[in-house]
C-alpha cells in the first residue's frame, strides 16, 4: 500500500542488484545519454556551486540542482584516509523530489552510482574531445572508480588498451583482477611517465587531498586528451599549471570548477569552456590532431540529477526498491499534531 | 548485524513513536536545552545561509551546518498550496554524519521534528525576551505548527491563555480540539486585532508565500514580545516594517535572516542581534517592561543539528529505528567494482 508522500528507497544492495540486472554497460550508456540530454537543456536548470564543509580529514558536500519540475541533491564526502579505517574514500546518497509539491520521490545510494555517472561523463566528453581512433588510455590511480572509467571508455569511446599505474600496487592488482575478461589489454606500469607513453587518453583519478602534480608538461604529447577526475576540491589538484596553460580546458560549471577543479590554480580569467557548450555544438570541441584537450572533471549536480532520474525509471521498471515514510501520513495535512495521538497532559508551570 | 557504515533510520512513524514514548514536553525541553547549548558555542560551527531553489508553487531548501566532529543537513520544502492537494505545507528530513569520515549516522524524518524544534527555539527565545510573568499569547495562524508553539510556550515560558485566530476557522477548530485537556485557556477570536488584545506574546505562524502584513504598528502594545515564525523566505513576510522599526529585533543568523526573514524589508544595516549573543549573555535581552521585542524566526540549521543529536540519543536509548545501508558494505574499500560480482563481458566496440 503506497501513500502519496512515500519515497522509493534504493539501498546500496538494491542499487547493485539494479546495475547487475540491467547490466553495467547498459546502465553507463543510459546515464551518459541522459547526462548529455540534460546538459543540452542547460538553461532549464537552477544551478549553484556545491556547498562544502571541510574538516582536517576530508570534506562533506551537498550538491543541489533543480529544473521547474524536479529538484535533486547529492550528499557526498571525500576522505582520503578512510581506506586505512576500512571505509570507502567516497560515500554518497541522494534524493529526487518534486519541485511543484516538495515531495521526496526517490532516496538512493549514490556511492556506486557516482562512480558510474562520473565514468559516463568522462566517456561522453572523451567522445567529443579525444582524437578519433583513440584506443590507448593511461589510467593513473587504480582505486574505487578506476574500473568504471575503464568500462565506460571501452564502451563509449572504443578504448582497447589500458596502461595502469598506482602508487599502491595492490590497487592495480585489484583492477587487473576485476577487468580480466573485459576484453581490455591491461599493461601494468611502474610510473606515471611509463603509463602515459603512447596513450591517446590520460585519465587521472587519484585521491590525495593535496596539490599533487601527477602530470607535468613534459609528459604530455601533442593530441592527448586528459581526463582529470581526481582534483575536485580546494587544495586538491592533479595537473601542473603548465599542462592547463598549453591545453584547451573544458569544465562542467565554471563557478564551481574555478573553486574546486585543477583550474583553481589558474587566474580567474583563464579561459574554460563549459560542457553544455560542447554538447550543444556551440563549441566545436577538438580543433586539430595535435591540440591537447583537458576535461577538468569535478562532478556536477546535473550529472546526479540525470543519474537519479535514470535509476528511478529502471527501479520502477524492474520492481527494485522499497517504499519508506520519510514524510508522515496525515489524514488532514494541517493536523501534524494529530500524529501524536493522545492529548498532552498539562505539566506544572515553568518558573 | 550492524555494519560500520550503516545508518540508523527514523521514519515518520518511528519519530512519532519516539516522541510519544519520551513525551512531547520532555522532547521539547530536551531539544531546547541542546539548541541553547549549541548556540552558546556558536564559534565552533561552520555556518552558511541555506541553499534555496524556488518554483512558482514553493521552495525547496537544504540547510547544512558542521562542527569539527559532525555535519548535519535538513531538506525542507514550503509549498502553501499543498494542503489543497492533501499534502503538508512543510515536509522535511535530515541526516547527521561524522565529519572525520563522512559516514552518515542518522537519517530521520524532520517534519514532526521541525515543528518541535521551531517551537522549542521560539520558547527558548521568549524565555529571554518576553516580560517576566507573560501568561497570555495571541496565536495567529493555527495550522500544522500551532499546537507545538502552544505547548512549548506553556511548558517553557508559563503561558496559560491562548487567543486564537486563523483565516480558516477549521484550522482553529482543529487546534482547539487538539489542545483540549492541555490546561491552556483557549479564546477563539475573529480577527488578528481581537486576538492581540491583552497579549503579552504574539506568535505569528502563517503560511502564505506573500508579503502579508499580519501585524501593523497600531496592533503592537508596549512591552509585547513578537514571535514571528511564518515569514521565512524571500517575498514571504508577516510584519509591517514599522513594527520592526520600533522594536529590538533578534535573529538566528543575520546573513540568512536578511534574505529570508521579516528583516528582508529593512535596509542592510538595520540593527539585529543574533541569538548566540542573547543566549551567551553578550546581549542583555529585554531592557525594560515597555520595550517591544521581535524574534524574527526563519529556522536555522543549528537547530536541526541540535534536534538530530537529541533524537539520535533518544532513539538509541529507546531502541527505536532500523539500520539501513545507504552506503555499500565493502570488504575492500577500494574495490567498489567488486559489488557487481561477475566480470563484465566485453561488448562490441563503439563506432
Amino acid at each position: 500500500m503506497s501513500h502519496p508522500t512515500d519515497t522509493l528507497f534504493l539501498s546500496a544492495g538494491a542499487m547493485a542488484q539494479l546495475v547487475q540486472r540491467h547490466g553495467l554497460s547498459a546502465t553507463i550508456a543510459g546515464i551518459a545519454e541522459r547526462i548529455a540530454a540534460d546538459y543540452r537543456r542547460w538553461a532549464d536548470f537552477d544551478t549553484s556551486a556545491r556547498v562544502a564543509c571541510h574538516a582536517r580529514q576530508g570534506v562533506v558536500e551537498l550538491m543541489p540542482i533543480a529544473d521547474a519540475a524536479q529538484f535533486s541533491f547529492k550528499y557526498v564526502n571525500g576522505h582520503p584516509g578512510n581506506p586505512r579505517l576500512g571505509l570507502p574514500t567516497v560515500m554518497a546518497f541522494g534524493v529526487l523530489a518534486d519541485m511543484t509539491t516538495g515531495t521526496p520521490r526517490l532516496l538512493a545510494e549514490l556511492t556506486l552510482t557516482t562512480a558510474i555517472r562520473t565514468a559516463a561523463t568522462s566517456a561522453l566528453v572523451a567522445r567529443h574531445l579525444a582524437r578519433p581512433g583513440s584506443r590507448v588510455m593511461a589510467l593513473i590511480g587504480n582505486g574505487a572508480q578506476a574500473e568504471f572509467q575503464a568500462i565506460a571508455m571501452r564502451d563509449l569511446v572504443g578504448v582497447t588498451t589500458l596502461r595502469l599505474f598506482d602508487t599502491d600496487p595492490r590497487a592495480t592488482a585489484k583492477l587487473v583482477a576485476n577487468l580480466t575478461g573485459s576484453g581490455l589489454v591491461l599493461q601494468v606500469c611502474t610510473s606515471t611517465a611509463e603509463a602515459v607513453q603512447g596513450a591517446d587518453i590520460v585519465t587521472t583519478v587519484t585521491a590525495d587531498k593535496t596539490n599533487a602534480t601527477i602530470l607535468t608538461p613534459g609528459l604530455v604529447q601533442p593530441g592527448m586528451h586528459i581526463n582529470a577526475v581526481g582534483g575536485d576540491c580546494p587544495g586538491k589538484t592533479e595537473l601542473h599549471p603548465g599542462v592547463l596553460q598549453a591545453a584547451s580546458v573544458f569544465v562542467e560549471y565554471a563557478p564551481q570548477s574555478r573553486i574546486e577543479g585543477d583550474v583553481q590554480q589558474m587566474p580567474a580569467d583563464f579561459p574554460v569552456t563549459e560542457l553544455w557548450q560542447l554538447l550543444t555544438g556551440a563549441h566545436p570541441g577538438r580543433r586539430s590532431a595535435t591540440e591537447v584537450t583537458v576535461f577538468d572533471s569535478v562532478g556536477f549536480a546535473l550529472e546526479d540529477f540525470a543519474a537519479l532520474h535514470h535509476v528511478h525509471a529502471l527501479a520502477l521498471a524492474l520492481g527494485i526498491g522499497e517504499r519508506i515514510a520519510l514524510v508522515p501520513h496525515l489524514a488532514d495535512p494541517k493536523n501534524l499534531f494529530g500524529l501524536l495521538g493522545a492529548v498532552q497532559a498539562p505539566v506544572p508551570q515553568a518558573a
